[in-house]
C-alpha cells in the first residue's frame, strides 16, 4: 500500500484546470483549504497516492506525491531569482554529485539549488551553504524544512570573502554577484582534481570569471547555456508553446589542479 | 591525502591538446600506453589527484578523477545513440530519483542513462534494465563495470512486450523504438502517483505516445526538448561555438493515477 | 532636406517610455492625439525627420520615418496570427524575390506578409493574394492602404481549391490551414524551376505537406524553423531578454520541375 | 517559354545525390564539365528550366534557375566569413531596404551581403561598399559579376576611418572588426530618422558598440541573434537535423536622430 505519511509532501492535482497544490502534511493542522472547498488531513492520510479525493463541496482532486520539480516550480517561496530545473539538473551532473558527498555552495538564495543538491546527497551527504543576507538564510531554511531536506543542509550566515571554513570537499557551486572576487579562496576548499561550478546571469560576468581563472589552479574550463523548449501536447497539432524562457544563466565549470 | 585507489576511474588530462584519457585502474595491468609514452600503474597510484604525472618520454599529463560526464562523453563504448548529459540530468530530476529508489528502464542501449541512474541511486538503490538485444546487454554490462556501477544495475535480457516483472517501482524510463506498444503494461509496474519518462527521437513518435496516453491512467503530461549551447572560453572574444547539436530527443513525462 | 510628405508614414518615438506611435499622415485630418497631448499635422509636415516635436502639453516625441518592421509589429490591425519579421524576411530571400517579379500568395491573412512582398516587389512588381474570408480581405486591404502598398497588391476574394487564375509566376507562397489539399493546383501556376514556399504552425501539417510533395513535380525540399533571441542593451550587463517567442511557424520550400 | 539566356545563372541539380552545380552561362565557353560527364552550353540554352538535361555519359541533371541562396551557400568564392541567409534577410528587412534606395556598406568581405542588397535594390538602386583590403575588393567584384549584380554595387577600395564620401543615404550596414571606432563618422552619412545596422561576431564587440552609441545621436537600439534549425524531410520520421550552426553573429540596429 502506498499512503501518505504524517510528513509526506503531497500534490493535489486539479484535473479540470491542470492546477497543482503542494502541501507538506506536517504544515497543516486539521484541514487544507482550496477555493473549491476544504479537505481534512485525515482524509488525505487515508487516501492512496494516485486516487481521487474530494473537498467538502465535492470538488475532485487527484492525490499525487509531490516531486522536487513541483516544489521548485510551484511552492518555493522566492526572494531571489531561482536556479531552474534544466540548469540545476545539469549542475548536479557536471559536479558529479553522488549520495554521501560533501558539497559547498554560496549563496543559498531561495534554496532551490540547495534542495536539488540535498535530494541527491541523501542522508549520508552534506551541503554547507554560505549566505550573507539574513533574510535569505531564514527564507531558504523554511523552504528546505517544507521539503524535509533541512537536515542535509547547513546554512551558515556568513560572507565568503574570507573563504569557506571547510576543506577538501567533493564539489563547490558559486552563485553570487561578483564570483571573481572569491574564486581564489573558494578553490582552496576543493579537493584536488574535483569540479567547481559557477552560475552567472550576464555575459560580462562570464568574462570576469574567465579572467579570474587565468590566475587560478584550474583547467578544463567550459561555458554553456541551456535552452528548454516545451511543446503543446495535442497529438494532432504538435507545435512548441508560443513563448519560452530565453535565458536563465550561463554555467561555467572548471577542475582544480594541485601542481 | 587524495590518491587513486586500485579501482579508481582516473582521467589523464593532456593540457597541451585539451585531450582526455579515461582509465579504470582495475582494467590495466602494469602500465597505460599513450601516443606520448607509457605511464606505470604504480606511478598513478602514488600520484595525488590534481598533480602532474609524466610518461617515460617525459610528456606531462594532469591526473584528475574522472566524472560520469567524462565517461559518457569520451569513454563509453557505443553501439547505439546515447542519452546525452543535458537530457540524462533532466530525466533524473523529473523522475524525482533519490538515493535508494528502485527504478525500471528499457532498453539499456549502451548503458549511458543506466550509469547516470546508478550513480544517483547509490548502493542502496536498484536499477533494473530490460534489453532484448544480447549484444547490447553485453556491451552495456561492460560499460557499467568499467565505471564500477554494475552492482547497482541488473540488466535483464528480456523483451518488455509482456511487461516488467517488478511492481510498485519509484520511476520508469522508456527509451525503445515503439514505446506506444508497451506503455499499458509499463504503467502497471509504476507506483501510484509516480512519474514515467519516455524518450523518442522523432516527433511522429511523440504523437503516437500522446495518443497511447489517452487510454492510460496518466495525467500531468508534458513534452519538451533541451538545447545545449557551448561558448568559446576566450574572455576577450566571447561567442558561442560555431556548431552545436541541433537535436537529440524529445522528452515526455506523465504521472500515474489509480482511480 | 528630409521632411515628411502628405502621405508619409511617420513614427513618433517617445524617448522616455521607448513607446512608438505610427501614423500615415493621409489618415489624420488636422491633428494627432496622444495621451500626452495633441500634435498638429502641419507641425509634423514642417519637422525634419530625426528632429524633436512637441505636443500642446510640451511633451516631446522624436519624428522618425516608420519602417515596415514598425508597421507590422506595432500598427497592423490583426485578425489572424501574422507572419513574423524573422520568417517574412527569410521567405522573401528563399523565394528569390526581385523588384518587378510577379508573385502569388494565399491567404492574405492580416496582410503582414503581403506588405513585405509588396515593399520588395516595388511598383513594377505584382502580388496577387487569394483569400476566401471576406473580413480578412477587407482588413488586409485597409492595412496595405495604410502603408501605401495597396497598388502593388491585388487581393482576390476567392478560394484556391480550383487553383490560381495566373500562370507562370516567379514565386508562390502558401499560408492556409490545409495546404496539402491545394498544392497540386498551386504548383501548376509556378514557372518551371522556381520556388514554392509553405508556412504551417504545426509539425503534423509539415508531415502532410511532405507527403503531398511525394506526388508532385517538386524537388530540393527543405524544412526549417527560425528562432530570434533579443538581448538586453545594457553594455555592462549583457544577457538575453527573459522570454522569447518559442515558435511561430515551420517553413517549407521546394522547387518546381517540368519533366 | 522559359529558357536560359546567355547570361543566366543556372543550377544543375543532381537528383541522386542532392548535389548542386551553379553556373553563370557567360562564364563558360562551349561546355560545362561535371564528374559525371560534359554538358554543352548550347544544350543548356535549348533546355527549358525545370527539365532534365544529360551529360555525354547520359547522367541526368535537372536544370533550375539558381537563386541568390544557391549562389551564397554554394558558389560564392569565400575569403572571409560570410553573412548567412538568415541574418542577411533580416538585415534587409530591418534596414527597410526598398528598390531604388541608396545604401552604404563596409566592408565588402566576400560580397555575400552586397549581393543580397543589390538584388533588392534593383537597377534603380545603388550600394556603395567600402573595403580597405585589395584582395577582398577583387574577390567580391568577381563574385558580384558572376551573379550579374556588379552594376548595382560600387566597391571603393578605401578605409572608412575618415567616414564615407556619400551623405544622406537610406541605410548603412557595418561589418568591420572594430566598428566602434567608426560609428561617429558613419552616422553622419545617414539620413535623419533612418536605420544603421552593425554585425559583430563576439559579445565583447556588442558591448563596445553599445558604449559608442551612448555618445552618438541614435536611439531605438536593439541587439539580437537568429538561430536557424533545419529538419529532416522524412514525413514519417520528422526530427531536426543532428547539428546546426550555433552562432554566426549578433545584429545591432539603431536609428539616427538629428536634434
Amino acid at each position: 500500500m502506498n499512503y501518505p505519511k504524517e510528513d509526506s509532501i503531497v500534490l493535489l492535482y486539479d484535473k479540470k484546470k491542470g492546477k497543482k497544490h503542494i502541501i507538506n502534511l506536517k504544515d497543516i493542522n486539521n484541514a487544507y483549504s482550496t477555493s473549491n472547498g476544504t479537505i481534512k488531513k485525515d482524509a488525505i492520510l487515508q487516501t492512496e497516492f494516485g486516487k481521487a479525493i474530494k473537498t467538502h463541496l465535492d470538488y475532485e482532486y487527484i492525490l499525487l506525491s509531490a516531486t522536487l520539480n513541483d516544489f521548485i516550480m510551484k511552492k518555493l517561496n522566492r526572494l531571489t531569482q531561482i536556479v531552474y530545473p534544466k540548469d540545476a539538473a545539469y549542475i548536479i551532473f557536471r559536479l558529479d554529485i553522488k549520495p554521501g558527498d560533501t558539497v559547498l555552495e554560496s549563496g543559498v538564495g531561495s534554496g532551490a539549488m540547495s534542495a536539488v543538491f540535498a535530494q541527491i546527497l541523501g542522508e549520508n551527504g552534506k551541503l554547507i551553504s554560505y549566505e550573507r543576507r539574513e533574510e535569505f538564510v531564514k527564507n531558504a531554511s523554511k523552504n528546505l524544512r517544507r521539503f524535509n531536506l533541512d537536515k542535509i543542509v547547513e546554512i551558515k550566515h556568513k560572507d565568503i570573502k574570507d573563504g569557506f571554513d571547510e576543506k577538501d570537499v567533493d564539489a563547490i557551486f558559486i552563485d553570487v554577484k561578483e564570483p571573481w572576487l572569491y574564486l581564489g579562496k573558494t578553490v582552496e576548499s576543493l579537493k584536488c582534481g574535483k569540479t567547481l561550478g559557477v552560475l552567472v546571469p550576464t555575459i560580462n560576468q562570464v568574462s570576469l570569471v574567465l579572467k579570474a581563472f587565468e590566475n587560478l589552479p584550474v583547467l578544463d574550463i567550459d561555458v554553456s547555456e541551456i535552452l528548454h523548449r516545451f511543446w503543446k501536447t495535442n497529438a494532432e497539432r504538435l507545435r512548441p508553446l508560443d513563448v519560452m524562457s530565453a535565458h536563465t544563466a550561463f554555467l561555467i565549470f572548471a577542475r582544480k589542479v594541485c601542481l
